[in-house]
């Protein structure tokens, strides 16, 4: 089955506004099995959008149209849908009553321009928006079923997962019970993630899909599943998610929904911890990633940051070291535990190569994590210039924490640090 | 003049990469007054490339083809342009020359397979690509000019300035000289400042084009002009610029590719100062953004992050005061000072809503400022959820810094905040 992506708007074509509805559509597209084969991108006129579609519906199976569902004049895609079909606009009441009733909850009364929205091509199938006044609905133009969608993401999104995947499966002769298992990973590359796991045995040509998608310094791994119901998904998935899981072994940061950050958090609060972070050379960003968390409420006593090892240790209130050393961290650690009152805290200290930025610029992070009555150190230098070894010194330091506390060693060697 | 962006790779068709080349080329096209009217993605296969290539010819007068120039199998785009040209793929020696000697000045040979990269249609025009191993080219195709440019961004926006822009504008029959003028702001709308500026004489049906690019908490002023040389062009500029700048005031921020963190650690510089800061539900936003700037060496003592009052004092080694008000941000901002050794000290305190996230959600923000003998102090309450007062408290902060440093008044009242 042929897929097509068409995205509507003027905002859209000329650049103001990032597609990321069009990267997000072809993604879960991909992910379910599905095949999608082109995009297109046009502004809000009636002559390229009648292009647009006169072109899709020769050549796709399945048309996902984005956008243009607004109340404006400037929003043409239920007028041109309905051209295009060769059919009429007609009133959808029941719509129109919802919409009504949604700015009734509010207060407010209906202004009469939202009554465009529940205007439908005559015969079009419509499809719920449980969130917002543009509902989404499905002509059939030319050889192609067209879906209709909003462009405000959280709306899309909710009507991709909900209402359009399972019309597309089922359009496609696909069975219809589809699972994305994920898992978050530090420290192993994607070629390598792919030579630990590509022969697991029933991965290849069996019902599960494996994929990787890169965002340094994480790598998230995916199986993409489909079944013709619940069990044997189940059955198919389960041996390979376990094998997968073993293999990545102790650099499974987190799976699905949960992050890094979250199962920091959620171990800190399992064992009645309490942290307090000092950094250096990473620009606050340990203390930015766990304090925006919802979650880090009364886990998150403090954090203190600062561009030198002298000025960070006068900020922790004491003589600084030599040098970055592991001792070093291990000193500072100890010395912002007790300072802060906080059961565990993590002092990430870098020490950066002289010269310009380049791909061959390199720091040495040394890591300290001091508990009661225990401190643990790790070492290592990372290269690639600034930004990467900024962002890999974050994710090291928190890595290293979600190891302590989750008992694992510390001190695994990672893809991305330089060895010898 | 009709524009087309021919966007080719399956990792953009997959959304595995987000488009943000598109959104480039478009939004360049854009300021410079050149019509972007239509987009297409395809992924790597011969069939799609073929008939979006044969699409586009019939439609635009020029394609900008993005993609597709690298040296391995799944790269086509020179050879299916030689087919859609009906010319053969010729060597291009000169351009062989350049990558032979690029591997060269590294110590390496150059593999076998980057010949391919010099391999153009015949008769077509070379593009040069002064940073990378994959040149750009153009052809005629039916009606069309075809551009082709590698997917590396930093290449991309290279060649499109440098190569693209000025054959576009030729192309279609347009002036030659060009500039973009932009102001940063922070504490007026798009539709305020739309108001504030629109009526300026000489600006509707005139040279220069302005339009807004919103991404709060600033706003972007842009100014695009083109002329047929530099001295009419700026004749235009000049006084449009200056009322633009008169009328936005002290919101503006900085200009042009300058910050507001860059005028910030500037403006310490000039004054031989030095900065620490104090923050609380900012996850740290504000010692981040200064910190990560490279202007910040020698500027920045360091910065305290807590999530309550209690913890942010005693961080900073003061008893707490009762409540987040603008006198507490005082006794912090002094304490601060004092402490560090630092010349200015900036403390912004938040007094959250109770209650879950939602538009109506807000908080107080108090922003407390010590330099040597003078404090001053800010108060105002942000609403529309977590994440906009977590963002705007922290441009605030930053920007009651910069009103400081330049003399300016730090209470001018700005669109965000909830009155009376």
């Amino acid at each position: 089955m042929r897929i097509e992506i068409l995205c509507t708007g003027d905002e859209i074509l000329t650049g103001k506004t990032i597609n990321t509805n069009y990267s997000h559509i072809a993604r879960r597209l991909v992910e379910l099995g599905l095949d999608i084969h082109w995009g297109t991108i046009v502004g809000d006129d009636r002559a390229s959008l009648s292009a647009a579609f006169a072109e899709a519906a020769k050549r796709a199976d399945a048309v996902i149209v984005n956008g243009g569902l607004g109340p404006t004049v400037d929003d043409l895609s239920q007028e041109m849908a309905a051209e295009a079909a060769g059919v009429p606009l007609v009133l959808h009441e029941e719509w129109l009553a919802r919409v009504e009733a949604f700015y009734a909850r509010r207060g407010r009364v209906m202004p009469p321009n939202n009554r465009k929205q529940a205007m439908l091509p005559e015969g079009a199938e419509f499809i719920d928006n449980p969130i917002g006044t543009a509902c989404g609905f499905a002509v059939t133009i030319g050889r192609a079923r067209f879906f209709f969608t909003p462009g405000v993401p959280r709306e899309l999104k909710r009507m991709l997962e909900e209402q359009l995947l399972p019309r597309l499966l089922a359009l496609g002769g696909l069975p219809g019970v589809t699972r994305l298992k994920r898992f978050h990973t530090f420290g192993i590359g994607e070629s390598r993630a792919d030579q630990m796991l590509s022969d697991i045995p029933g991965l290849e040509d069996g019902p599960v899909k494996l994929g990787f998608q890169s965002h340094y310094p994480q790598l998230e791994t995916k199986l993409a599943v489909r079944a013709a119901d619940m069990a044997t998904l189940e059955a198919a998935l389960a041996p390979i998610e376990a094998e997968v899981r073993r293999r990545l072994g102790n650099f499974v940061l987190a799976e699905d929904d949960a992050s890094l950050e979250s199962v920091i958090l959620g171990a800190l609060q399992a064992g009645g911890g309490m942290l307090a972070v000092a950094e250096m050379f990473t620009s606050g960003a340990i203390a930015s990633r766990l304090a925006r968390s919802p979650l880090a409420e009364g886990l998150f006593a403090s954090a203190v940051v600062a561009p030198t090892l002298e000025r960070l240790c006068a900020a922790v209130g004491i003589p600084a070291p030599e040098a970055v050393t592991p001792e070093a961290a291990a000193i500072i650690a100890r010395a912002l535990r007790a300072g802060s009152g906080a059961s565990h805290a993590l002092a990430v200290l870098v020490a950066p190569d002289a010269g310009p930025d380049a791909r061959e610029w390199g720091a040495v992070v040394c890591i300290g994590l001091a508990t009661e009555g225990h401190v643990v150190t790790r070492r290592a230098r990372l290269t690639n210039g600034r930004d990467w070894v900024r962002q890999g010194a974050t994710e090291m330091g928190l890595d290293c924490l979600r190891r302590l506390l989750l008992g694992l060693p510390v001190d695994e060697p990672v893809d991305f640090e330089q060895r010898g």
